[in-house]
Order: structure tokens, then C-alpha cells, then sequence
């Protein structure tokens, strides 16, 4: 429990490093499956004062295990998601600029070029918008439910981000670490995109055998990339190295 | 005043932290409404090299009360703020320029997203323009009336920032470090908007159940965002967190 | 001279602390007008590791009075600026990217805001393109004549800063501290000016009497901005203050 | 040896100084000619962590001489180019921002302005797209096949970049220093040309004498740029300085 703190304390810290954040707009949570308990950000604490023993832990059903502070206000989507992908281990939202303009938009993120296809084969998707009863009533948790009807079938390894729309992108992985690792991959996926659009807005995707190389190079039993040796290797990111 | 002094002297030094200012453009002031006295920060002085004590300290009336600096140039916009809304207790301006990109523009920042929701349920107004009798006298304080006839009836707190046409943003907020937080959020919901508009040009505003959600989640008695502790807690800024 | 050389090195260090550069790409001067000599950087050499003792002293006439190295490739253009305009002491070139793009594009940049008004009461002009004679003979001296052309009847005060077309900003000021405060405004300026062409491609002018009023505020004997205390105060910059 | 290897690091890490890479995304390696060993940036590896011991040497035929980790995913495009350009000294490749959009739009980037010409004196290509059965057996290496033809008999020195499409740029120069030089002036060139088409879509090339005038200020044996003394003197870079 003290190793799980310490990795979403760090994990955390990578937000504002990143440039993932403004003022607190941004929380990553990590799980541990054996316990059935995940640790999340406190709501409202910034980045700089943040410590491990503020971080909340919270049960799978939403009871607050332990922490003297209030969890994260998204709390409950990020339990949601924990629910319905048993095999993820970190969960991140930010509001990140590029990635939120396309949710705020309602698009999704085609796969324009190689670095997206390095950290998914798919487009990254747009949730459909929540109903008024959703929002009324455990909005957090139907943020989540959205979330993984967006995932479906292709379930979260392909589909490692979403975008809630009008609100922003939440992205998972093995570990706290490889979830913001997704998250700015996404932010810079998305930056490109958008940039990319500037210069030719018909711009079509990336062809299927170029994405497919790239996505299989980085991902799977047959990866190439990293030094082969654990959950950060093949770095669950994206791009050329 | 010591203390008001130091949390003037603090907000102003988180203009260049936050990116809002280019040279010495931008400044933050906070009231005693007991004393009735207004703190700001002098005209023209470098960020870097300011300290508590150059601070000056200005009646409501725009008497220099103590200082041996000038204080800024926008001082008497500051006091028509503070004279017209007696509950806020800082104000900022800034050229930041997303924010200041729509003041040159004359557009408003409608409600894309829920980034600007949690700051604010309403577009963020651009004020009637000046007369030329208003720019020949009095040209500071009647920017201060054409912000406060923005806001209308709607309130400071509902309407936490206006831009100014042709000129850029004023935000204001419960204290100094308050405000500075409105002109941070203001900015990166300003540049989301621009990024908005290039991915989808006739993006309209959030649904009016997601937009209310978010801003009752962070303002107002039912606020469940943050640690339930002072006026920065729920933070006055806004996005997840 | 010793003081000249401190104030052209403490200048050029501020190139890339402003942002202003990339890589080498920037230079300034100043001028010590009684003895008739300007100090400049060297070619090619990295800000980080230029000494006061690296910089080149060149008469007004071009030739070289002190320095082991050589001058900036850009030397010609500076001294033909100090010729014509006798009430300058600075000067200052870069690459920086938006006031470069504007130059690319061949376009002037308009008083769109107060921002661009506190710097002059004018657009910023391209100046004409050079003759392949003009480029083939004396190209750098050439380039100091068609910004001195585009500078006209409205002189160096009013006209801080030229484009030179297909290659980038030329700026100037009372000493080599000023002449980088109007680079930097510059750049913030042109970048303002484009992202406001992005929200509304037909944005006109600020009004003038809105303009004028700022640019008095900052220049001339009724300045009221800064603490009235020499060249750098008021700052010859922009902004609110 | 131990040379090449710390010349290989110190590139290597100015690529996040530069701005140049999220996460890992990039890398650079050098050549020692004599000894038919290129040395490369081990795949995966942060740049924080990346030590000289950490490189990996491997044989201009592919062969792994020396090192503990796998060398980058990239190495047979390396490979490749060194082995067609046999002046040449070292190679980068990046995910950098502007770059990448114009190889994912499939557009080349045009002379605009003399930021470019001072680089190179024609356009940065875009390569040809790669068949099925080139990604499907060794993608690396025709990768570096489609860079080489699209320099063409152009040569190295006047195409010193080359957009692999849908991907990213790859560059190279005398020894690992020149060739980042390369990369990040390539990327403020791009930015710069984005930027250009943003306020003026149909903008032309620079004029040839303009252009050739400023590549030959900084290229060749008439260089009269920086001070003459080396590989790095003048600058493999661009801009004015």
C-alpha cells in the first residue's frame, strides 16, 4: 500500500511536469487488485504541496478506506472504470489543451501519423454526451459508464484514452505511470492532429500496414521496443526511440 | 495590513508563474474594507524585483494613503470595481494573450466546455466600447463603469471576469490570490475556445444540465469540490480535479 | 565603454530568457555616441557562453576598433540604422517566430489593441523588398536603408520596429535594454494580432482615440506610466501596468 | 571512442533542451568513419537517465560491437543513411511538433523565408510512402531507403532533413551536434511556415537571389558566418546571428 502511494504520488507529480495541468485540473489514481482498493488525489490540493499520506483510499464500491481528506470530485469514474477493465492499474483525467479542444469540439482523434499509431491502432474516440437523468444522478459514475460503451469491444488496451465530450480526456494503462504516459502521448497526439488539420484539412489516416507495424512494434508479445523488462518497457507511450 | 500587503505582493508575483504577463504587464491589488484602502502594485515595476513595501496603498476615493511609488496606471479602474462590488476582495489585469486576443476580436467566450463551467456559468462578456468623451476624461475609472455594466445584474460572482474591447482581461475574486486564479482559468478557457473554433468553427455551448452541474459542484453551499476549508477551498479557478 | 560593453552583453542574455531566439539567431547592439563606436555580438557564438569581453567594438564606418572575433553577419544593417536615426542607442534583430511569420507573409501589423498602441500609434511596417543589385552589393547595408526607408517621416520613435520582408524584425530604442523590451512586445503583438485574425479575419483598428490615449500614457512629456525616472522608465515597452 | 560516446550523450540531451521530444521520442547518433562504428541511443531509455555507457556501438552492417542494451528501434534507418551519405557525421530523429504535422499533412516545407535559406536552399521533402511489402520487411532500413531518394542528387549538404510521411523528420550533419542543430532549426522553420499560411495561404518562396544569398553567408567556402573555426563555427543552424 505504502508502494501503490508512492507510485500515484509520483504519478501526480508528472501532471504539472508534463504540462498536463493548470492550477489543480488534473488527478491520477492507481489500484490495488488484491486489496480491491484504489488510491486517488484529494480534491483541490495542488500539485506542489501534495504528499503520499493526503492521497485517499477509496474501495471499489466508493467507501473511503482511508485518507482525512475528500477524494477527488472525480472519484467515481475513475472507480467505474476500475470496475469494468479488470486489467488496468492506473487511471488519469486531465483538462490537457489540445486533447480537451477536440472534446470540446466533438471530434475524434483519427490516426494521422505514426506516433499515434505507436500508442493505439484506433482512433481515439469521443463518448456520446450524457442525458440529463445521467447527469441529475451519479454524473461521476455515468461519466465512467460512457467511457467504456466508448471503449466496447475493442476494450481498453486498443482504446487506451477517451474523451468525455465538452469536458476532456481520461486515459488508463498498467500502472499510474503508464496511464500519464498515455495522457501525454494523447495531448500531443492531439496537438498534431490539430496542427496537421491546419495544413491539409482533409488529411486521411495513416495507411493500415504503416499503423499496424507501428502499433505491433511497441505493443504485444512481438514488441521490439524498450529493453523488454516490465510494465514501463516497452514504454506504454508513443513515437520513435 | 501587513498581511494584505503580502497576499497582494504573492499574487502578483503569480502572474509570471502562471504565463499571464509579458514584461511588466499585469497587476494585482487586494482591499481592506474596514480600512477602506486599496493595495496595488506600483506602475512599471519588473516582477522580479518587487517587494512588499513597494506597494501602494490608495482610499477608495483614490487618495494615495501610503507609498513612495506611483501606483499603477490602472488604479482607478480597480476602485470602480471595488466601489461597485462591495463583496469581492481582489482584482487583476492582465494582458494574457488568448484572453486578450477575443478583447481585440470583440467576441465574447461563450461556455464551451466544462473547464469554463466550473469557473463560471455564463459567457465571459466583452464590454460596450468607450466614448470619446469617456477616453478624454476619466479614461481609467469609465473602464472600471463599462466593466461593472457588463456584469449587470448577473453579479460578480456569476460574472468573474469581462474583457475589456480592444484592450484585454479584468477578473476578480474573494481575495488577490483569488483573482489571479479567474485570470489563469480565464486564459486557458480563452485558448481552448481558439483551438475549439479551428477543429469546429460552429461549436455551440454546453447543455445547460452539464454546464449548471459543474458550476454548483465548485461554487455555491452545495459545493463538493475541494477540502470544504476557506476561499481558496473550493479553489476559485475551476477544471477536474 | 566598459559600461556599454556590460549593458550590450546584459541585452543579448535577454534574447533567449525573453524567448526570443533559437539557437544563435539574435544579436544586439548599443552605441556610445560621443566617441562614435558601437558594440555588438560576435557571429555565431551560443548566449550562454558569451563574455562582455567577446563583444566587438566597430566604429561608424564600419571599421573594427576592438575584438579578437568577428562581428555579427548583421553588423552592416545595425550601423546604417545608428546613422540615421542619431537619437538612437540600441538596436536589436531576431528571428522570433510570430513577428517573423508576419514577415514571411509580407504583412504590416495593425494596432489592433492597446497592447500594440502603448508600444507606437502605428501598424508595424514590411519594409520594401530588396533589388538583386541591393543584395548582390552591400546586402547588409542594404537592409538597413529599406528599414530606414519604411521608418519615413514618422521616425524612429513612432516606428520602433521594422520587418524586413522574408526575413524578420529589426527594433530599436533609447539603449540596448530598450531596443530588446520593444522585440519583446513586438512578438507578443504579432501574436495577438494573428490569433485575433483567427477568431475575426476582418478586425479593424483599435479607435484611434482609444490608441492615441495609450501611446501618451507611455510616451512623450505627459507620460504617466512607470515611476518617471529615466530611459527604461517609463518602460519603453507595452502593456498595463 | 569514448569521444564519439560523449558527443553522441551531450546530442542526445539537447533534444529535450531543445524542446524537441515528449517522452522518449527521439534519438541521435554519431559515426566514427575509421572505425565503421555508429553509436546510438539505447530504445526506450529516458533522456534523464541516459548515461555514455548506456549507448550502443554497432557495425555499419548492423552487427551490435559493443553495449548492454538494445540499440534504438530506428537504427537500421541510421544505418542506412550513413551508409549512402558518407560525409556525413551524425543523424537525429524526432517527433518534434511542427515537423511531424507537415509530414502527417504530406506537404513540404517551401523556402519562406531566410530563417530557411540560411539552413538549406531548397524545400524540406516529404519522402515517398513505403509499399505493404517494404513495411513488411525491413521497415527500417527502406525507411532510410525513401530518405535517401528523396535527397537525390541534391545531396546531403543541400537536403540536409527529409519528412518520412505520416511520420517525422529525420536530419543529419557533420557529427551529432550539427545534426540536432538541423532538427531544431527544421522545427521553428516549420512552425514559422505554418504560421506564414495562417495569415497569408497562398505565400510564394522567397526570391531566389535573396535566397541563395543567405545560404551561401552561412554555407561553403565563402561562409562569412560565425568565426570560422570548426565544424559547429559556422553554425550548421540558420537564422541571422
Amino acid at each position: 500500500m505504502a508502494e501503490l502511494r508512492a507510485a500515484v504520488l509520483e504519478a501526480n507529480l508528472l501532471l504539472p511536469r508534463y504540462g498536463l495541468v493548470t492550477l489543480t485540473w488534473g488527478n491520477v489514481s492507481g489500484i490495488d487488485r488484491a486489496a480491491g482498493v484504489m488510491v486517488i488525489k484529494p480534491s483541490g490540493v495542488p500539485y506542489e504541496r501534495l504528499r503520499a499520506d493526503d492521497l485517499v483510499a477509496v474501495a471499489l464500491d466508493g467507501t473511503v478506506v482511508e485518507g482525512r481528506l475528500r477524494p477527488s470530485s472525480d472519484t467515481d469514474t475513475h472507480l467505474q472504470l476500475y470496475r469494468n477493465f479488470p486489467d488496468i492499474g492506473g487511471v488519469v483525467h486531465t483538462h490537457s489543451t489540445h486533447a480537451t479542444a477536440f472534446a470540446q469540439a466533438g471530434r475524434e482523434i483519427p490516426v494521422l501519423g505514426t506516433t499515434h499509431a505507436d500508442l493505439a491502432p484506433l482512433a481515439v474516440p469521443v463518448a456520446r454526451a450524457l442525458s440529463e437523468a445521467e447527469v441529475a444522478d451519479r454524473y461521476e459514475e455515468s461519466t465512467g459508464t460512457i467511457l467504456v460503451e466508448a471503449v466496447g469491444d475493442q476494450g481498453p488496451a486498443r482504446v487506451p484514452a477517451v474523451l468525455a465530450p465538452g469536458h476532456g480526456p481520461f486515459a488508463w494503462g498498467a500502472d499510474p505511470r503508464a496511464a500519464v504516459e498515455v495522457a501525454a502521448t494523447l495531448e500531443e497526439v492531439a496537438r498534431m492532429a490539430l496542427l496537421t488539420y491546419q495544413l491539409a484539412p482533409g488529411t486521411g489516416p495513416l495507411p493500415a500496414h504503416v499503423r499496424d507495424k507501428h502499433f505491433s512494434r511497441k505493443h504485444g508479445p512481438g514488441a521490439t521496443y524498450g529493453q523488454g523488462g516490465g510494465p514501463h518497457d516497452p514504454v506504454a507511450g508513443s513515437g520513435g526511440g
